[in-house]
């Protein structure tokens, strides 16, 4: 293998696949990226069996030439190094040239780098995947939903299916579902229509954590391929490869209630705003209790105490209060997480009493569905 | 005590404050913020004991009315709820009411918080400080001078004296000396004429980062004052106290040489992005170890190896070179830190041979010298 290539561009390849390298392990050639130059392109890959990530970079743009490859070939390196060091060469042109035994040099102005390469043969092979269940979705739309579910799948490796987002697409409507099993995170959205159908395909917290990273900031749109355990991602010249999780998700449809005995209608922020200054001495004592109390002379009263500091209470009005008094105890951090993500002015809050789920959702539009149980505490 | 104040204001004394906010202490008060109310002013306090801040908001600035004081008193309030929360109140103004047994209540619009409050007589009495010993110094100048020498403390606690920073003063020289015992870092400049003088102060290199962050950008004078084991730094409104450190700072005069059997003058930058990227491959090795040579044909080498990654091998240009050919390896991390904090455009580089240690100083003044001792390798 023998190339030149523009700095610019092989750090930007660089910084999209080093999401996919193995942090921590003991197999070698996962810390490693993968490099193929062919006489289309060259590719870098990298991958650490759960997800893995392939960046083209053309040898050609419109306005420029971007590498040139005098010999085909492959190698892989060292990630931690080569992620750093490329970023600090010190000229705009970059030469890689493999020798014997995956002897790697590379240079660019005055520096001169032998790196000890490793063989791209024992690197893993990416699944191959057939593209006859293509769906596509905007970008942007597909952060959002990312991030209103994302926050709400478990850690707890103990339930490693409640680690992941549950994905459904049925009849043009995408949905992503997440539980910790306390509380409940979902998002629709329509796509351009289409035949492809899938249902119960689960991925992991942490990997669509690092897809929302990579999805452009331009608006452009995402291709989703399904295949039997596989999730690709094509971004332009970018392609993200994902495991899904093994296992079952548990059906959430029967635990969201359709009917409210009291209900609110509310200002997100001022509600968010109060209930996070209520969180702030919650948290002092581990549990992040929060109350929430309807008054009669209308509006709502939130609180919380801490033996050891004291107490805040506030008064809040609300646009609307349909239903019975209500007093109900809830964890504030879940509260301020729902909140967060809230991108309407509005939203309502549907009660059954102080032992039944809390119902939070936009005012404007029915896309969004969060649920937080409440605590059940005796005063 | 009872007052009204801005939130804007209030919020900005108690950042300046919380920095003395002990972080880890068995003594509840010391993680505590002091409120004094007088009908002069409000006076926040903290202190750890070893640093002491304090920041007095008068009632009135020039454009609008700051505070209100109906009732003087004190309290002491808990800093890591009392910090946060205030940042967070509703209204830009805030009342403060001190009733039996310090029970403090802070109101803000709609939001009322109950504080439990500490006895504001357990709280460390600053030390009275006489101010017949005062220098002035620009602020800029004293944020550069910490910046250009601190980095060289120890952080090992076993030579206590040399996590500390030696400032001396004769015939209105400022010197400010650190030394880890493998490197030194030294500064000086002039102050205006002044009969002041002190020598072997040690302020530690912890307690100067702190002071640094509060120094304002705006380039205003900070009142120094000396006195028996305590320095006062007093920026406009802000007092902030400082403990000397026991014992003697080691002779550092006698090691620094005079004369160089070798000189290199560089540009700065170019030696300082060079070492970098050897500086990236050696630490994979944990020594940092990088090597300077000499060429026959001019100029000189920097390089690194690692045994599992590799090597970096460059060229560089020297402006000027004098004396003897030289090979010699030092602590890469060191050089940087040098480098970093070298303002002039170009430097020189003095040495007295493989073993000796390297000198390094801004090519157009002598008021900065840096000291890194070589490694001493057989190859």
């Amino acid at each position: 293998m023998k190339l030149t290539i523009l700095r610019g561009e092989l750090n930007e390849a660089i910084q999209h696949v080093s999401k996919a390298v193995a942090s921590r392990t003991t197999i070698p050639i996962l810390s490693g990226i993968k490099i193929d130059a062919t006489y289309s392109g060259v590719t870098l890959t990298a991958s650490d069996t759960d997800i893995s990530i392939q960046s083209f970079i053309p040898l050609e743009t419109q306005s420029k030439t971007v590498a040139t490859v005098t010999r085909t070939g492959s190698v892989v390196l060292a990630a931690k190094f080569f992620v750093e060091i490329v970023k600090k060469l010190p000229n705009e042109e970059v030469h890689i040239e493999v020798g014997d035994r995956f002897q790697t040099l590379i240079t660019s102005g005055a520096t001169e780098i032998q790196l000890v390469g490793l063989d791209p043969e024992e690197f893993p092979v990416l699944p191959s995947i057939q593209e006859d269940q293509v769906v596509s979705i905007a970008g942007d739309l597909l952060r959002d939903m990312i991030r209103q579910t994302v926050f709400a799948v478990t850690t707890n490796e103990s339930t490693p299916i409640l680690t992941g987002v549950l994905w459904n697409l049925q009849e043009g409507t995408y949905k992503f579902v997440a539980t910790d099993r306390h509380r409940l995170a979902s998002r629709s959205a329509t796509v351009a229509a289409t035949d492809v159908r899938f249902s119960n395909i689960v991925i992991s917290g942490k990997t669509l954590n690092e897809l929302a990273k990579i999805v452009p900031d331009q608006n452009v749109l995402v291709d989703i391929v399904v295949a039997d355990n596989q999730v690709l991602f094509k971004l332009g010249n970018v392609l993200f490869f994902s495991r899904m999780l093994d296992g079952t998700y548990p059906d959430t449809s029967k635990i969201i209630p359709q009917q409210f005995k009291t209900e609110l209608v509310i200002n997100t922020k001022a509600l968010s705003d109060s209930i996070d200054r209520a969180y702030l001495l919650s948290r002092e004592e581990k549990t992040n209790i929060v109350r929430l109390v309807t008054l009669e002379e209308g509006g709502i009263e939130i609180s919380s105490s801490s033996s050891e500091l004291g107490k805040v209470t506030e008064q809040l009005s609300v646009k609307e209060m349909r239903g019975e008094p209500l007093r109900i105890a809830f964890n504030s951090k879940y509260m301020l997480d729902v909140l967060k993500v809230i991108d309407s002015e509005e939203l309502l809050i549907g009660f059954n009493g102080a032992m039944s789920p809390i119902i939070i959702r936009p005012n404007d539009h029915d896309r969004s569905l969060h649920l937080i149980l409440p605590y059940r505490t005796t005063n």
